[in-house]
């Protein structure tokens, strides 16, 4: 039972072989595309990611935190870009050692295919396509780009890390052989990548330690540094129905229009708008779900081909590392003190999911919510109050209060389902407060902060009644 | 744009078809399955349905609300057996005149078939299932059951409702022209149908006028009357992991120690129990949701096809009828003054689904609700105070209170999403009431009532303010 096959060597699957060969398992990993330390791709050309504290948990469990940390850029904040090119930074917490990181996608990716590699019980193909899994037997047919021949591999188990168009959970949807609960939402708006290149002598055109973000109701812009001096533009943009939209922004003219409407501080920093407007594809934002993960003890998706979550929590990296944490947690649980031979993966893969499930469920919803948080909220005046609020309590009360975006994000400790839980009833505890004008000048911040905390707990316990 | 093509002639497309043809369209009703009218079928054995205010409503549109009736059995409440075959009722509503139908599906199709059969515009096609639609061109390809031979009908538009496994769906899901959002949803229970056969003069073995339910746990038995002194049972079980579930209850000896444990006075009802139970199949419960329900203004999901509902709120029929209703009101609004050919059908299809998605989703979420209440509910001490509370308030207070069950069985002028939320604050204002001691025997009714509308009314503005 000692023969482990990775279907996918992105970020989550490079990091489980990594993991899995450290505790003594034979380790295929299998990748579609070519090997990204050869091959300049387009998939991989400048996207980044943001990296928080459940990632690095992952990475440390690995050993290779240190390393990431090298390509990392600190954002400390969001660095609010106003229609009229003001800005202002908001930041991500009260506490100042809290912050997220901008890093690369594609050198974080190597960095963890390097550190795989080094172990020789891991052995990795690139350019094979997965065409078919039998999930009963723990065998897959792969493709070979270059000579098409089709490469058989036997395995004792199958890990399909794919990503959100997972081939392995196809075959899962396909077989009719037990019941497969699948879900796939997309949104109503897609995404297009955009370039702020660096100054001619490597600076960065803007601040470099922040994620900046121009929210303009139903359009967003964001962006993150590259270690370049680059920035990595992502626009969020309705597909349709909207006076701007990818339907209607179809001429240079339209774009240019567009950007110096709502974005003129950003029209000067992409000297090649309309260029890479017109080149860059449209991306499309989706959430996937589904259960169960895995099938006859033989196969377990993880990371993206289980629970593909759109971008709005900075979260999905780090939902996929802190699924092999959870994913090692059970093994340990269960495998001591029993040999590896004796590892019995059915049991492994219900556990997990048992443990990992709701967690995954809730980043998906709660990426859902601040998307459209982000949208609408950041510009109405009673969710400024309570940003404020929230920030004044983690600075002065850093071991009591915990935002919900600070639950999410730096408090790894708690799960995704609880953090979800928490924050939603202490947003609604304080949103309700202040609506209601019940939160006044004359209290202290100590008294507030008290208050907010019995209303939360008052909403909890009125939720626990009602629904269980 | 005359000519419409109806996927599907069970009890949403034949409703369809007939209101359709009412309205002057030429149409075309195409269904896989043989004539039921002319060939007895297992699939339309003895299945019956519980028919409320909202179907009755697309039965009255169509002129066939009498005729309907006269296949009703009235069912006043649920009777309640608990383990020791003891019985109580527990009425639907504290109204004399709420009540809701147990009608046989094959019986009430055969009626819809037939009056739509009457008009000479529409044409009815059996034995023909649907092996393709062309989306974008309206029209489909069939396979004829006994010949074999393709048949390829042309149409202006195309609506499918052919029900919860929806061939025209799975081209939807397939087209990856559009974003196409899908999801699926098993429940861990599924279901098997038994019979408690007339007495040997034609009477019945129990209540005739009730929807009898063995709430244990886990488990659940119903049964709905017939009109031949039968009742249809039907058993709720996990498929799995339980003490009793469909992976071993595999003897007869089991079933009967099942039976004899959990609803001894089932089995002295069910002769032939243990046979009936190995020889029907056990029927899977799930949900499908999915948007957009059109594509390229020229096909229309409806029906189960749009939203398969679990049973557990009664309301899968009454919501595809519903359908029919709110349809023909979108159509009724924006086809005048124009003539039929000038129906700008993308603009009607968007329109109904702008009205529609959200009360289909809505009664789907209050079907699972339903299934956890039903289940676990029903023996908890608090809920029976609630459901005793609300029995007294609609029999007392008949125009100002609804309870969650009335709202959505009974009051089909608010729609299904509508009753969803003040349904859900109302039994999270009862529940805390009752659970903080705030509802004292002192008060009178009126007193009770009025703090549970404040308290209801304050949930509603809460979740208002923070979730907008």
């Amino acid at each position: 039972m000692n023969n482990i096959l990775i279907i996918g060597a992105g970020l989550c699957g490079s990091l489980l072989a990594l993991r899995m060969a450290q505790r003594g398992f034979e380790v295929t990993l299998v990748e579609k595309r070519p090997d990204l330390r050869k091959v300049t791709q387009d998939a991989g050309r400048s996207i980044n990611l943001a990296l928080s504290d459940r990632g690095l948990r992952g990475l440390r469990l690995a050993g290779v935190e240190e390393e990431a940390k090298k390509l990392c850029i600190p954002m400390n904040g969001r660095m609010i870009h106003d229609a009229k090119s003001n800005t202002f930074l908001s930041p991500y917490s009260g506490r100042k050692d809290e912050y997220i990181n901008s890093v690369s996608r594609p050198g974080l990716n190597m960095l963890l295919l390097d550190e795989a590699e080094k172990i020789p019980n891991v052995k990795i193909i690139f350019n094979h396509a997965c065409e078919e899994v039998d999930l009963e037997n723990a065998s897959a047919v792969f493709k070979d780009f270059n000579t098409k021949k089709e490469l058989k591999i036997q395995a004792d188990v199958i890990f399909g890390t794919d990503g959100a168009g997972s081939a392995v959970r196809k075959n899962m949807f396909d077989s009719h052989k037990f019941l497969f609960s699948f879900s796939q939402q997309w949104l109503s708006h897609g995404y297009k990548e955009l370039e702020i290149p660096a100054t001619e002598n490597g600076g960065y055109r803007t601040y470099k330690n922040a994620l900046h973000i121009w929210p303009r109701g139903e359009d967003m812009l964001i962006a993150l540094p590259n270690l370049d001096g680059s920035f990595t533009v992502t626009l969020f943009l309705p597909y349709e129905n909207s006076d701007y939209c990818f339907a209607n922004l179809t001429t240079p003219e339209m774009v240019y229009e567009y950007f110096n409407k709502e974005f003129p501080d950003v029209v000067e920093m992409i000297p090649n708008l309309a260029d890479e407007f017109f080149t860059n594809p449209i991306g499309q934002l989706g959430t996937v779900k589904c259960s169960p993960w895995h099938s006859f003890g033989k196969v377990l998706l993880m990371g993206d081909a289980a629970h593909a979550i759109v971008p709005f929590y900075g979260q999905g990296m780090n939902a996929s590392f802190e699924d092999v944490v959870v994913f090692d947690e059970v093994l340990s649980s269960l495998q001591q003190p029993l040999q590896k031979k004796e590892v019995d993966w059915n049991i492994v893969f219900s556990e997990y999911e048992k443990r990992r499930k709701k967690d995954a469920d809730a980043i998906a919803d709660l990426a859902v919510d601040n998307f459209h948080e982000m949208k609408e909220h950041t510009a109405m005046e009673i969710f400024q109050r309570k940003r404020k609020l929230e920030t004044v309590f983690e600075a002065e009360f850093p071991e009591e209060y915990y935002s919900k975006y600070s639950l999410v994000t730096f408090k790894e400790s708690i799960s995704y389902s609880e953090a979800l839980k928490r924050g939603r009833a202490q947003d609604k505890a304080i949103l309700n407060l202040l609506d209601d004008g019940k939160i006044s000048e004359e209290m202290s911040l100590k008294e507030k902060l008290e208050l907010v905390k019995k209303e939360t707990e008052a909403i909890l316990h009125d939720d626990e009644v009602a629904f269980g």
